[in-house]
This record gives C-alpha cells, sequence and structure tokens, in this order.
C-alpha cells in the first residue's frame, strides 16, 4: 500500500467510504489508485461515522458539490439504503447499497456490487457457476448479494446453510423462483461444485471451520468472504485438497474496478 | 502540482477545506505533501460548499471520528467562528476563522492565521515590520487579519487605505491602542517603508494598481495577497523600482507549515 498517487488539488472529486470501524477498509487505496490510472480527477478517503451518526453526517455531507460518491461498508449497507433516491434492481431487492452516486438532481443512486464482486472473482480464477450447484455458507448482507448474483449467473442449484434457520429461510423464499433450485443445505460439501464462505468463522485463531472440510473433492472451487487472514484455514484445507480457490482480497479487487466504473457512472 | 504521496488508506485521518469556490485552493496539494513531509498518516482534501448550505454540511461532517480539522476559504471564514466552541484571542478579535482543530472533547477550536502568513513571507524575503510604517490597502476579511499581525510585531506606524470608509474605520478602531500609531491612509505610498495590497485589484488584466505606484522609492518592501498571477501589476512596478517583495503565493507557501502545525496541535 506505499504507492504513491498525484496529490490532491482544489479541483480534485471527492468519494468518502463510511463505516464503523472503518481502518481495515482497503477502497481508499484500491479506489484512488484505479481513479489515478484512469486519469480520473478524483479521490477516496475514508469517513469513521458511528451508527448513530449516520444520519445526520450523511444529510450534512450530501450538500457538498464536489461528493460524487460514497461506498458504504459494515454497519451501514441496509440504513444507507434509506438515503437512496433511487436504486438498482439488486439492491432493491437485497434492502441495502455498498454504493452510492449521484442523480442529475443530486440525490443518491444506490447499488449493491458485493454479489457481482465474488462472482467476478470466482471468473477469474477459473470458475463459472453457470449450471453448477453451490453450497453457500452465511445468509448475512453478503451471503444474500452473493446468492443472488450466482442465481442470476445461472446456477442449476443453490443450498444454504446458516446456524440462524430465520434468515436462512428468508434467503431461500428470497431466491426462488429465479431460475435456481434453491433450498436449505448443510455444511456437508460432498455434491457441490462450488462451496462458499460468507460467514465471518476464520477470521480469528480457533474458529470452527465453515463446512465440513473432510468431505471436499478436489475438483470443488471454495471461496470465501474473508480478506484478513487472506488465506483462512478452509481455504488453506481446500487448497492442500487441490481445490481451485478465490479469496476475499481476490472478491475485493475483482470488485473493486466494478466499483470505479459504478461511481464514475460507467 | 504533479508530486505525488502516498496512497490513502482506511487510517488516514481526515482535513478538509470548505469554501466556495473551491477549484483555486492551494492547500489539498500543499497540505497534503506537508503531512506527508512529516510522516503523518493524514490528507487534505477539497470541499466545495455553498454559504447557504454551510451550517448543516459543517453539523453532519463534525460527527466524522476521523475528521481532524478543516481549513476555511472565503465565503466561510466569518460564518465558521460561530461553529466554534473556543477561538484563539486573535480568531475572537477578528471575528473570523481559518484553521479549525479538535478540542478534547470533540468541539472545534478555531484560529485566524492570515497575517501570521504574511508577516512570515515578509520576513522570509528578509523585511521586518518592527519599528517600522507600513501603508495597508484593503480593510476586509485579510486586511484585518494582516494589520493585526504587523501591528504586533512591533510596527511604529499602520496607516490604512480602503475605499470603504466605514470598515477602514472600524479597523483603525479594532487595532488602535496596541502600541502602533494606526490611522487612515491614502494611495500614496511615499514615506513608508512596508506597502501592503490586501485588496482584489490586480487579479484581472486592466485592474487599476492599489496604490499610486510612482511614489514607491527602491527600499520600500511591496507584498500582495493575490496569488493569482504570482508577479502582480503593482509587484511588477515594485521590482522595476528594485524594491524587494512579497507575493501572495510566498504568503501561502510561508503559511503552508503554520497550518500544518495548528492543524497537528503543535
Amino acid at each position: 500500500m506505499s504507492e504513491t498517487i498525484p496529490a490532491p488539488d482544489g479541483a480534485t472529486r471527492l468519494f468518502l467510504i463510511l463505516g464503523d470501524p472503518i481502518a481495515q477498509v482497503k477502497a481508499p487505496g484500491g479506489i484512488s489508485r484505479a481513479f489515478a490510472a484512469r486519469g480520473v480527477h478524483a479521490m477516496m478517503l475514508p469517513l469513521h461515522i458511528a451508527a448513530a451518526d449516520l444520519r445526520a453526517c450523511v444529510a450534512g455531507l450530501s450538500r457538498a458539490r464536489n461528493l460524487d460518491g460514497l461506498v458504504v461498508t459494515v454497519p451501514h449497507k441496509i440504513a444507507m439504503a434509506g438515503h437512496c433516491a433511487t436504486l438498482s434492481p439488486r439492491a432493491r431487492l437485497l434492502g441495502s447499497v455498498n454504493l452510492l452516486r449521484r442523480n442529475p438532481d443530486g440525490s443518491w443512486h444506490g447499488d449493491m456490487s458485493d454479489g457481482e464482486g465474488m462472482l467476478a472473482a470466482i471468473r477469474a480464477a477459473g470458475g463459472s457457476p453457470r449450471g453448477q450447484r453451490a453450497l453457500l455458507v452465511g445468509a448475512g448482507g453478503a451471503g444474500s448479494a452473493i446468492g443472488l448474483a450466482l442465481v442470476d449467473a445461472g446456477l442449476a442449484a443453490l443450498a444454504i446453510h446458516d446456524a440462524e434457520t430465520a434468515r436462512r429461510d428468508r434467503l431461500v423464499a428470497l431466491l426462488g423462483g429465479r431460475g435456481a433450485a434453491v433450498g436449505a443445505g448443510g455444511p456437508d460439501p460432498r455434491g457441490y461444485d462450488l462451496v462458499i464462505n460468507a460467514t465471518p468463522a476464520g477470521m480469528r485463531p480457533g474458529d470452527p471451520l465453515p463446512i465440513a472440510a473432510e468431505g471436499l473433492a478436489p475438483g470443488t472451487f471454495v471461496a470465501d468472504v474473508i480478506t484478513m487472514p487472506e488465506e483462512t484455514p478452509l481455504l488453506a484445507v481446500a487448497r492442500a485438497r487441490g481445490c481451485p480457490t478465490a479469496t476475499g482480497v481476490d472478491m475485493f479487487k475483482a470488485q473493486q474496478a466494478l466499483i470505479a466504473d459504478f461511481l464514475l457512472g460507467a
């Protein structure tokens, strides 16, 4: 992250990433460098804002005339959907946003690109969800977005595993009727072409594996949303068994171009 | 302004300069580079905000936990004094601020460094106001701050020239009783050691000179607040006559270190 970029000046267009905590986010460096590489005179900076302060902060910030876009991370993705005058179809369906840009009247248009980011990471690693059977572990914000993107990319079947059965069942219902066979699943990865962890399991030393990894076959593609550590225990087991993998960092990198495209209205 | 700086990351502390218009300001590059040179993990970005939106914008922005300071430019210097819980003595006297940093409780502490910037530029060019006789042209925000700084630096006498006689007289009254002989002056520079233009005259081609420049003696120090053009017609005449000079860009550069010091609580 020591790469340099041109210093800002008075004409720099401003983009902010909102979150709490904020120090761990990678968008300021990644997106600022992406802007510079595209010759766009803009920069992405972090804004540390607590949930209780979000509404007033966004109301005030939105009045700035050189603030062209926002990236949203935990815990603001659902609340920020309420600050959008318009939403992409997927953001409306999921009820959450991670990206906002201005409409011509200055109001905010929101989108949710987390699923698309995972899809791009899987494809970049040679995977393809079309016609495949996938096991998704975790039906929270990230899992919901990933499940939607995979189903809409032509998955044959999606099994969702989550210890919170109520939100698992809500996501099963939400993703049904879109072309894939969607149902509740368990921790056993046998019989799936694609296994995705969208839970925090693997962030802390000693976390249990999110699936029963001894069932992983060498051809199964294994992906994880966790960025730190980059190689989670799940991915280490998968790689040892010869599985192709995509990491949370791969997902972030794949998403960077999508984020820059959206924020710049491309 | 093509010099590069390290890209921001999630832990970057944020500083903003508020103004309308904003594209001309030099603080984003200058202060961001000053932070980088000092090893401070922070960046200064422009925020374009109209006067009508200032109150709500600052109220919202102030809730951000990594926003550590603000620089204020036209037209917000007086209004922003009202957002400060505490003011430096000179900011309180002048009723305006160009710099804000956080108090320990998160509220804002304001200062006005424009006069100190001009003083530093004059000194860097070999001038010294102590015991001298100065002619100040322009009794607006910048002129008031410069007049105060010069008087407090030990000037013997200050003459103030402004076509708006009411604000000239207010500034004469404000700066009286601080050790220098302060009174109303005219456009004739004869008899002064130091002549300072703090009006916009010289920004546009064809502007009249702010003083009767044919009266400039070779030893008179001539300073100008205008940054664009850097060599104003007044400074061109002064240099042709052999006068030592300080430009608006010199003033900005001299002020950069003062601004960084203040914002970082040094």
